[in-house]
């Protein structure tokens, strides 16, 4: 059994052990139990194990689960777990040294803002990217729109309200360009699934899906010319799995805001660089689509409980191969990714893992 | 790379990708890390992660790593963060029910005592075991005296002074009949291994450990007659390895207290049970005895920095079967065992890791 989890430490106090007290609970013990953490991508990394553990010979049957409690009557006590995902002492002396240049120590800048820093960052690739390649605001707001109305058509969806682009851009500034509609939400939630032996599932089910590609990695300090840990991570799947992104019909992705998703696309392969908005315009990643990308709602509309989502994103695909997604459907996938980030480490994600699934 | 840590979270804020943080300060990046939690069986978990990447082919050289920070100036902080490797929503009600009954809010019982909640139940272990076997608090003393005492060969370790069975019986008493010397103390620490395949290994050394057996497992409830989490697992790992209690050299075990390592020589089968008294009266696991168990002086003397040890353990295992443990060499040691034990759910270890070396 792995168990992916990030910030329950902090939101519960139960920062050993969170897995077996929740199984224990559940009547499950005796297996061996591994908690893993690797923030945002906590889940993918028990998933990633999981199937290690499988892939490998050394078990038959094994459970991945992915859980999440970020919800806090405090809400600062969320955004200081989701800080925590950060180098914090690093981020200590940033701020520390931001407040001393700017004398600014109004509530909204610096610590105590109602908002993660993270949503920072976000907003600053996400001008680097309209800088560069004249993305506009309008992009980042059909993500959005996107996502909230796949997530409409999503039962287990945090958020079941189709929004257009223009509500997207009505709601309220977050960090320049984000607007809320466009920023992941604070939320609780748990995903399981289960892996065998491709030998052994026969037992269980006429419809086995199954993992192509099980990559994980971390970012690191790069030359100039050097991809981005998503493509490279990215590349590394494809190769595995003897495919490219030509071939996919299907993506559950990492928005934890809009313009992250549309950065992903064409680190993904999906579009060259520079071409996410022209993509988006297209309305190729939307359900009906040639490659729709977060049919679930993603974690806009879905919802990012933190430790849970890479083993949501999973279940997704699974759903989505085996034709049981409902009014979410993609019609014929058979080939489906998922891409989950977590934690920050010098401007690249701590960890990132994709995997690729197949009937 | 699998890092091991239980606490720092609570300790120092950075509740996630803390292997990430600390890596890259030292220039590691790129390469998956997985952050890895089982208590005080962390480290081991991350040992065992690493040899299932390799184990299984995936990758060819692994490092696992295991760290800790512990002390905090305010030692309440401390015990808090140690309370948290067990079921914290269980344990407060079991605090309020105590309270209730007894009306006793001295500073000595309950939340706020100046010593972790693990050591009531290694004490009531004790008394259970005492009750049954005839077991004396000196048989507990010659456990913690020669730990000690081999602690003050080891330069690795916290404590460096040899102490007399007398010594132990007449420092303070922590929760009857554990005396502060039979209790491991709390600090900071880290150890590191390497693994590579067999084939890999011929290119780095011509002295290479081999990991003979390494299982993983939980604790569960028990009915009547089951053994415990740590026969059911040694038991495997004896089986894996195609070898019996009677062929080790030596032990590295999980004496977080004095009792523990006691109870753990009958678990582990050194000794039939209710008869570790007797093992200790012979010196059979003393330096020079016939199964020398902790030379380097185990929790008690060498520490217990929580998710380091399990690594720790394997370091000292490494260099007692390579004849490079100095002062504390076992002479001749071939083959070597280590048991890291960590949390506790309803009685049991929530984690437990076994793993057997040899040359």
């Amino acid at each position: 059994m792995a168990v992916g989890n990030a910030m329950a430490g902090l939101i519960t106090g139960q920062e050993c052990i969170r897995g077996q007290v929740v199984l224990r609970e559940m009547g499950i013990g005796g297996i061996p139990v591994i908690n893993t953490e690797n923030a945002c991508a906590s889940a993918a990394t028990a998933f990633h194990l999981a199937w290690l553990y499988v892939a490998s010979g050394m078990y038959d049957v094994v459970m991945a689960v992915g859980m999440e409690k970020l919800f806090h009557e405090d809400k600062q006590r969320s955004f200081a777990a989701i800080g925590s995902a950060i180098d914090v002492e690093l981020m200590q002396q940033t701020l520390e040294k931001m407040k001393a240049v700017t004398k600014d120590n109004s509530a909204e800048s610096g610590a105590g803002k109602s908002r993660s820093m993270f949503m920072d960052f976000y907003a600053e690739f996400a001008r680097d990217h309209m800088r560069k390649y004249g993305t506009t605001k309008e992009h980042f707001a059909k993500v959005a729109a996107k996502n909230h109305t796949h997530g409409s058509l999503n039962p287990h969806a945090q958020f079941r309200t189709p929004r257009t682009v223009e509500e997207v851009l009505a709601s309220p500034v977050i960090a320049e360009p984000l607007t809320r509609m466009m920023c992941s939400p604070i939320g609780d939630g748990a995903a399981a699934v289960i892996l065998t032996s491709a030998e052994k599932a026969k037992q269980f089910t006429s419809k086995p899906v199954y993992v192509k590609a099980s990559v994980l990695g971390s970012g690191k300090d790069r030359q100039p010319g050097d991809p981005g840990v998503t493509e490279r991570i990215a590349k590394k799947a494809y190769e595995v799995a003897g495919i490219g992104p030509e071939d996919l019909h299907v993506a559950e992705v990492h928005d934890a805001s809009a313009p992250a998703e549309l950065i992903i696309y064409e680190e993904l392969g999906l579009c060259k660089p520079g071409e996410g908005g022209r993509l988006i315009d297209e309305g190729a990643t939307s359900l009906g689509g040639r490659t729709p990308v977060n049919p679930s709602g993603g974690l806009l509309a879905k919802g990012h409980p933190v430790g849970a989502t890479g083993v949501a994103q999973i279940a997704e695909i699974f759903w989505q191969l085996r034709g049981e997604a409902g009014d979410r459907q993609v019609e014929g996938a058979k080939v489906g990714l998922t891409e989950n980030g977590g934690g920050m480490v010098r401007g690249e994600a701590a960890a990132l893992a994709v995997h690729i699934l197949t009937v």
